[in-house]
């Protein structure tokens, strides 16, 4: 097996919420972010929750949609990577596009600020639990168009989706199959509702089938908003276990990935190589979309 | 949505181990099959688990292989689901196939005895667990070629696979998908490392991810023997609730798949329609596989 990541990763979770200011959103990213550094000055990745600039809410989203790279909370991601020196995957930010629709949108910056990486959230929150929940991000946002991977400089791929796309497995196997990433990276912020029934099974389904690991950043919890976050952020193994996991509060989570997990859990149960795609295909291979 | 599952079915989990014996094996079977339908004269369907009618062994495989329809075992449930009218799926046996080979399959019949289904366990159980558990079925095996559907008269489809086929979601995915199927079966003899790993793990994964019902069927635990099955046949629903699980010893799970379920499910997150195959197209789609 070639080295799908090349050597041990030091990430770090930061569940936190977003209230109406936006300034003080991302200063408050800031303060724990630089908090998470005090704590372990080895991190290397630093990872957001969705929409960790701005309220939750379908009617807000474009109030505080800005350009990317232009808009500020892009500059300022960029700025603090850079200085810091580290790698950043900035949870998600609502975005304003050059089309004029607004989107869901999560982007990557390596230590020197530079985005390496962006993923447009691709199946949009639409859901209607009875008693439950209910919810339509179609409202006013638009879904993306691909699948993203995104290359960690000195460590290798990883594949990201944005919260609801983790409920639609293709995502994850095309990073890990096609791409080579040893991990997917999800900012997502489940509810009280989806989050007890789905939360953990999810993020370790996607694990085991694929055999990469898999990191939740939620928001941290906050029953005076108008969405309640789960919280939980957590990060799962190649083999399904769940090494390191937040509460509901606002929390940094730090843990380290493992090229040995990775080799170790494929080598035992050796799945990656026991695929019978002469019966079942291998869309992952396809890059034109078959006509349906 | 059409009805994928037309009436409510109810179903028996006969979780028993096999001896030495085959002719004792099949009559042990019987009994449990009886006792069910003593507890509920309204079971519809019973489910024996994988290698009912032998021991999992890979030395011992060829001892008992027979030809199917013609050998003693597919004779046997044949009968027993013609006397008794209900359908059965027959669990999985060393089949004798008239290539000379052997396969670990598994036979359905319909209420007059009839064969309506047969699954070849596809992808076969090799895998090497440092001080876990060390298994290579292809030293005696041979996998099947095909993903199974079967049509379970007055109820709809239910996809099949066996065991490790499990770790493997194209199947699943290929009979909920293309097939309409309401339902996965698995007999399936998960160990005492790899069962408390992933059994429950995957059952439940395969059911949201297509949001239908999965029901694996496990030979009890018997430390007397060589192979330590893990026991704890289960049904999951299409939401990722176990809805009844047995123990580890000889035991009979009953329980009822109700189409409302399915409906209930599939309206509060709809991600059987909300999927983007522009993006990462559909395997399912297709009859004949790509070439890789």
């Amino acid at each position: 097996m070639s080295e799908l990541l090349s050597k041990k990763l030091k990430v770090a979770l930061i569940q936190i919420t977003a209230g109406s200011d936006k300034q003080a959103n991302l200063s408050h990213a800031k303060e724990f972010i630089l908090k998470a550094l005090e704590k372990d000055s080895s991190i290397d990745l630093v990872i957001l929750p969705e929409c960790f600039n701005s309220p939750y809410s379908v009617t807000e989203f474009s109030k505080y949609a800005e350009k990317i790279p232009d808009g500020e909370s892009t500059q300022f991601l960029s700025k603090l990577a850079k200085d810091q020196k580290i790698l950043i995957v900035g949870g998600s930010i609502p975005e304003l596009g050059d089309d004029g629709k607004i989107y869901n949108t999560s982007i990557t910056f390596n230590r020197q600020g530079e985005i390496i990486g962006k993923h447009r959230k691709v199946h949009l929150f639409d859901i209607d639990i009875p008693n439950g929940i209910t919810f339509k991000e179609s409202i006013t946002l638009t879904g993306g168009d691909k699948a993203t991977t995104i290359e960690l400089p000195e460590f290798g791929n990883i594949g990201e989706g944005i919260c609801y796309d983790i409920r639609f497995p293709e995502l994850a196997t095309v990073a890990a199959r096609e791409k080579n990433a040893f991990a997917m990276v999800y900012p997502g912020a489940f509810n009280t509702v989806t989050g007890p029934l789905h939360w953990h099974l999810l993020a370790r389904s996607r694990a085991i089938d694929n055999q990469i690991f898999v990191v939740l950043v939620s928001p941290s919890r906050n029953l005076n908003l108008g969405y309640h976050a789960y919280g939980h952020s957590l990060i799962v193994d190649p083999n399904g276990n769940i090494i390191a996991e937040a509460g509901e509060d606002e929390e940094i989570v730090i843990a380290e990935l493992d090229p040995e997990l990775l080799k170790k859990t494929r080598a035992g149960i050796p799945i990656t190589t026991q695929r019978r795609f002469d019966i079942y295909g291998d869309y992952t291979k396809k890059v034109e979309p078959r006509a349906i």
